[in-house]
């Protein structure tokens, strides 16, 4: 919850980098860096909560059962007998399995429309480890502060779907994304059916086979099975100083790189 | 496109993992088995097109200039010296900067709504990512696949938005997410507030900060700065074992644990 | 066992890696082809099997003692409290510690006797693994999966040593490998002696150190100690601008860059 | 070369782990001291050579066309732009992309027969990638080092190889690996039978699908297409507060803890 | 503590990769050389040890509660199941959450009073783990073993403050490091001069906030707040085919790539 | 310099780290604030600044020569193709090689004194990597932000090292770190001594080898080689469903697990 792949490190983190990279002023980057300062805020709040937590954390011998609070600890900030050692009972940014935060978290394409999608799964995903966490605790303290954190998270959802609209609303980007990429050049006889690659028979039954594309351009159809094939691709045979495995014959030695490569193009 | 956050390999194995991770059978199932299966056709052919633009990679002394067909597959596949070296001219799984492709990139939380959404952005980067690489060629052959891969992206990001609006037409999960979480233990008091913690004066004017939520259970209103604060907390005083910097006096030798404890506790 | 270094992840990806880098068609792609399909079937087993044990993974504040089923399913695929909160009693792709899977994991070189080689490996530090797993359990169900694992990777294992063998046959490739790098080109004098590096004595009580090589080119041979020998370097003195410590005095200010130039060819 | 998967502290530690770990005293613990011993000396070799190679990297502001002892460096060390700003021109523990070394790239399972087996892989995949280096270059004393380093790992691949067969004849190990787990308990039916997953035709005439196993157990078989079926998992229902999206009403606030399980016993 | 980010892998290679490194024979590479070889030897130290105290480590189904030497092996290599599965009870490149050993752990800049620096960081950082580690474990050997490992750190730290004080003495390097890039270079105004950017008061009663600064080249002087101030940047309009989102009209397939520069340039 | 081991962002994360785990307020704890606040702010000067040099980034096909102003920034941000394919030309939390930003990074042990030391380091190596980066361009406007960046670095160099002297004046910390493990409890007889494990002859002339140490507690001696030795550990016997290699006789099957026992006990 403070340092995994969808933490509070993680959304302080793109956000501020989707607010770096944003191309225009205005309410949309006011936003993003507003959210981003935000979660720094979750961040600190986070921190500071474990590392009161652990203030009673144990350093002896004996090794007690652990107790209510500290599995909270555990799963918000990783903690174990790691935090110990290299913190001394202090806050990391890591996740709860030891892993430390990584920049490949983090998404910031400069496209808004996926950006503010990519937003708005990471809320989710987040409020759903923190319902999770909920009922792992019940003291009062720590529930109150995942109650606050559900909250906002329950604001970041909703706000960021609107951001999506209204993004569309003021003509600046559309679905398909990227909507400007233009469509006579992609494949349009494939861009809206569904190809069945699965053994079940039931994906057929979804609104995806059929009926109107959410974006507004196109008809679903169903298709059974893949709509291109392709043969096996023929014999490869890269410069034999390579020493890959080919058909050619292995004697490198007395034929040296220009007659190897006469024999290649014959 | 072949090994990065979000290349073939990552949505092959994220929709694999919530294929598999699924808790109820039928049309959500198949769908998500059926697109897996199509994204490790997926995989397929980026590895063996890319094994083929490199059968003519350079290994001599000579470092000619990167031709364009190499510089797609450089940013397919990630290709350059190390391609040459460790896969003598073949595919590997890495992103273009050699990153190699992490199981930390995928998502399957078991909420579908959530990883839907989590699909949809990795459409949306997916298919900004072709977009941005169809001009870096003009070799037909390759222009003609990213065609294909950016019809197959079109209807992939409609097809996981229906999905999404279907779940919710089927009762099995709506906004915010997860929605089964008891709203009334959440502090319903922020749950619709924006809150501005930026220096920018326009995130006010989006439809975030007024009007009704997407998730339809409540109305925007904006509040500028945080509505929480907190003051500095109290010094903390671990056990003097951690040997972290404390206002107790410096002296643990002659103390020991015990006396230790005791003048904690004053 | 399903995403660690020898897990079935890391064999499915590297034979299909093989597979697409392969320059050769006929029955060694066909092979490589076929068990990495094989593998897939595999990864699919552990991960339906994983979501499976963890249905009752316990979520609430009481933390149970471990159960067996449990250690296994923790064994086979990572999990732990971090299993619950992100992946909601589902598998995901980590090792036993959580370490997500990595594309740096697999092999595939081109020159299929090294590959084949990589292949064998892997088969027998799997089957090490999975037979150390089977004393873990005593559930029946667990137990016949992973007797069945054992009995494939017996296949496994021989069926590799056989390929190699059949490369050998094909005059394919042959020992050492590469084996069309120019033999006269390596410094043969030291080509099959083993040069003792340890204090031990009984390194030259081996096979190694005596005796025809394996490779059917060389009789080995014993040297104490290493045979070539190299003085300190010289001092190095690279750009006054790189700031690194060396003999030259420290001034760069006055002299700039021609005059450093001038001094240090001195 | 000397940071990648293969590279030479790879083996150095490799080696080292295994001797640290060993069980046995004697021939085998020597060698693996010594031959680990003697790949610390090449890390040395390669790291020096890098620093004198970088000597004269450039680091002003024209980036002069990449010379080719600089290529060489750069293949070997990971030479670029990092290693003037990083290590002012030094040596790094990086591949040639610039991934840092990784602990999770050794093998040390305790198991002999299978360590040694993937030290031979190891030496394999390094002589083949040390051959490729070799054409980068046409400098003299640089082809003289890796000569020599062709040629010790022409001995490695022999004397791994001779290792495995004196384990066997020492009556320590043999195969399938580990060769002491109870052949019964496997599933003996599947255990040298192949099973054809492709679509091509070809596998079927190698022989590893006929004639004796080469661990002198089995006579291998020829099956079609897996021997083993699963029906689709049924539904799963784990606790409702792990917030899955399952086939039971979604209405957790009500029915709490203890009616949820009801439900999902009936 | 053998394969963490301070453990006695990093300080091995650091300091061997700073003697390669280095750009000056005598004293200082003899000293970097010859600590390089102690903290090898403490490696094997603690590797054979964990070996030792694994020797007797549980592989059956029941978990027996973890004993305290294993406790002690577990913080010092990160043992655990997988030590179990994947090591068969040896030693590993771990840290004690698992994380293998990084190449990114260590630092070798070549200036050498910034690398004496970081050497004596690691020794401290050191010295402090294996304090607190000590109080984890009764068992009089290990203790006895790590009140070694303390007194050697002891010596460490001391030396290294020695020989930074030694570089500074013969005129090698000085304060602020690297202390040959021209000063008049710099802004010298805020050279040294302490900005407060924190809400807390009492940062300016610190004696960097006053007096003369330790390099003997400034007087330290106190500010409140930031000296320089930048307006958000204006809209920035990269290449169309970036497909990002900005304040450009949407519309490029009629427009092309030369009109948008067209546009863009207005 | 955003995003490698001592960018901009590894301070301002080790610096917050620091201060949420401290455990005494005043005026360390706003130092390390206040700092941490700065180094924040040139986080997002540096990501700023990325964003607008890389406005004109080529996306087609040509490439052009890299300019002197993309030249910085690719070393500063890392730019290259990734940043067009992934960012579309924004800043990204990655090092110039690619490699992610990785919470591994910081350090916070909650001793200041060590921390300090860490911090000292870290601005030591920062104001080496940028003095570097000076001479790659020639651009006024970069330029004069390095300055700043390397007078603010002086700075920060000097305040961490005047920070440890006000912590021992303090009372709070001395040297060796931490100074509160009663010294009476390592092995004193060799906390002083410099073991010579090098070849070299000269680390005996430096002041590490005699007179008084730094921390006024013990006088240094000089000895060649190590005072300790340890015999090559006697043969391990795990457990046989451990599967390695020993020396007991390979029959588990008959024998099981007591039987086994009793022959290991004999």
């Amino acid at each position: 919850m403070l340092g995994g792949q969808y933490g509070e490190i993680t959304v302080a983190m793109q956000y501020s980098f989707q607010a770096w990279n944003m191309h225009i002023p205005g309410k949309y980057r006011d936003l993003v860096f507003g959210i981003a300062a935000e979660e720094f805020g979750h961040v600190e709040m986070l921190a500071v909560m474990i590392a009161q937590l652990l203030e009673d954390a144990p350093v002896g011998i004996a090794r007690q059962a652990v107790q209510d609070d500290h599995t909270v600890a555990a799963v918000v900030g990783g903690m174990d007998v790691q935090h110990a050692i290299v913190a001394g009972a202090g806050a990391r940014p890591v996740d709860s399995r030891g892993n430390p935060w990584s920049g490949a978290y983090i998404t910031a394409s400069g496209n808004l429309l996926a950006d503010f999608m990519s937003n708005a799964n990471a809320e989710m995903q987040g409020r759903v480890q923190v319902a999770r966490l909920y009922h792992m605790t019940d003291d009062p303290g720590i529930r109150d502060m995942l109650a606050f954190l559900l909250a906002r998270d329950t604001m970041h959802q909703n706000q960021w779907l609107k951001a999506i609209e209204e993004l569309k609303a003021d003509g600046l980007e559309e679905l398909p994304t990227p909507s400007n990429f233009p469509k006579k050049k992609e494949h349009t006889e494939v861009a809206y059916q569904y190809q069945n690659f699965s053994d079940g028979e039931h994906a057929g039954e979804g609104s995806w086979a059929g009926g109107p594309s959410v974006d507004g351009h196109g008809e679903h159809t169903y298709h059974d099975g893949p709509t291109t094939s392709a043969p096996m691709p023929p014999p490869t045979r890269p410069d034999a100083r390579m020493y890959g495995t080919t058909d050619l014959p292995n004697r490198v030695e007395k034929i040296a790189g220009t007659v190897q490569d006469k024999l290649k193009r014959e």
